[in-house]
């Protein structure tokens, strides 16, 4: 009976009446498999939030003082000097307050795996972020490289040599960024294909 | 009898059969919507094609001879002198390329407005090299911040007041590159647009 319904429709409509033919037959598979994804979903933004929380507090406890001083002036090294390292800080807090406020959207997917609304507007949230992630990694990653390495073009030099617990620090921070980033990358490539139809 | 197959099947798996339905009684209409986006796609992509295009000439023919020198030494900045600079040179050749490459696609797309494997497939490269460009606009963007402001905790110089035109270049290259930025975050959103169910 339902094998004869199907074709009855195939040749009404053949293009879209066999796509509502495989949503029938294969349905509570693909609401399994969906579920899966919403639940990888979560646990990847789970650890989005430990990389992108530990690059935010890595950048904002990193200050370091020499142990000499003149009369005037105490040599110190913080993320205050560089308005990257600002930035920096800004961004990935913000990006870490987002990824908590996801948490109970991602819960509801898991819930609610067809609920193609809430995973579109996870999918733009998270390029955004990804978006602002990214520029923060990159441009203090910019600064860390000559931080290290100096150029010697534009006269500019190491100050690693100096500050060796403050440059540790703030290149762990881009690292934890970078990790952030690579998460969101697989939190989009989930969405969409949790987007596509079956 | 073709509302009545519908109401049968209904009856078997209440959720699944009325997405059937619906795609079988809305799908010219759909198809001509999805058909807008492919093609609003298109254009979007020509138009990061030009972005890239540019912010990659310009810091590729961004150089500068000073009117004075030295016997030893003529001052001179290019795009050569700093890492950052011949990054974000390579990766947005690299973007450019992709883009290109993927207009074939794009007009697949338009002709095959339901072809979802093909949608994914561009949002995820799409992703990829949003991910690529935002970070050679931001690494680039921190140095150019450096070269026109200078830091002064760690001594490092402004550069601008000598090397105006490089300057110029180098932040138009910038802007430019953030352009292609903010059209890869539609284009991301256009396709997870057409990718969600209807």
């Amino acid at each position: 009976m339902k094998s004869g319904d199907s074709t009855t429709i195939e040749v009404a409509e053949p293009s879209s009446s066999s796509k509502g033919k495989a949503t029938v037959l294969v349905a509570p598979k693909a609401t399994g498999w969906k579920k899966g994804v919403a639940i990888i979903d979560f646990v990847l933004r789970l650890g989005a939030i430990v990389a992108a929380l530990s690059a935010a507090a890595t950048m904002g406890t990193s200050d370091e003082s020499l142990p000499f001083f003149t009369q005037f002036f105490q040599f110190e090294a913080s993320y205050d000097d560089m308005p990257t390292f600002q930035f920096f800080l800004i961004a990935m807090a913000l990006v870490s307050g987002y990824l908590v406020l996801s948490i109970p959207f991602s819960i509801v997917a898991i819930v609610r795996p067809h609920a193609s609304g809430l995973k579109l507007f996870l999918l733009i949230m998270d390029t955004v972020a990804l978006t602002l992630a990214t520029s923060a990694a990159a441009a203090a990653a910019a600064i860390v490289y000559l931080a290290h390495n100096g150029n010697s073009s534009s006269n500019w030099l190491a100050i690693c040599n100096q500050f060796t617990d403050f440059c540790q620090k703030v290149s762990g921070a881009v690292v934890s960024a970078f990790v952030c980033v690579v998460v969101f990358i697989f939190l989009i490539l989930l969405s969409a294909l949790a987007l596509r139809k079956h």
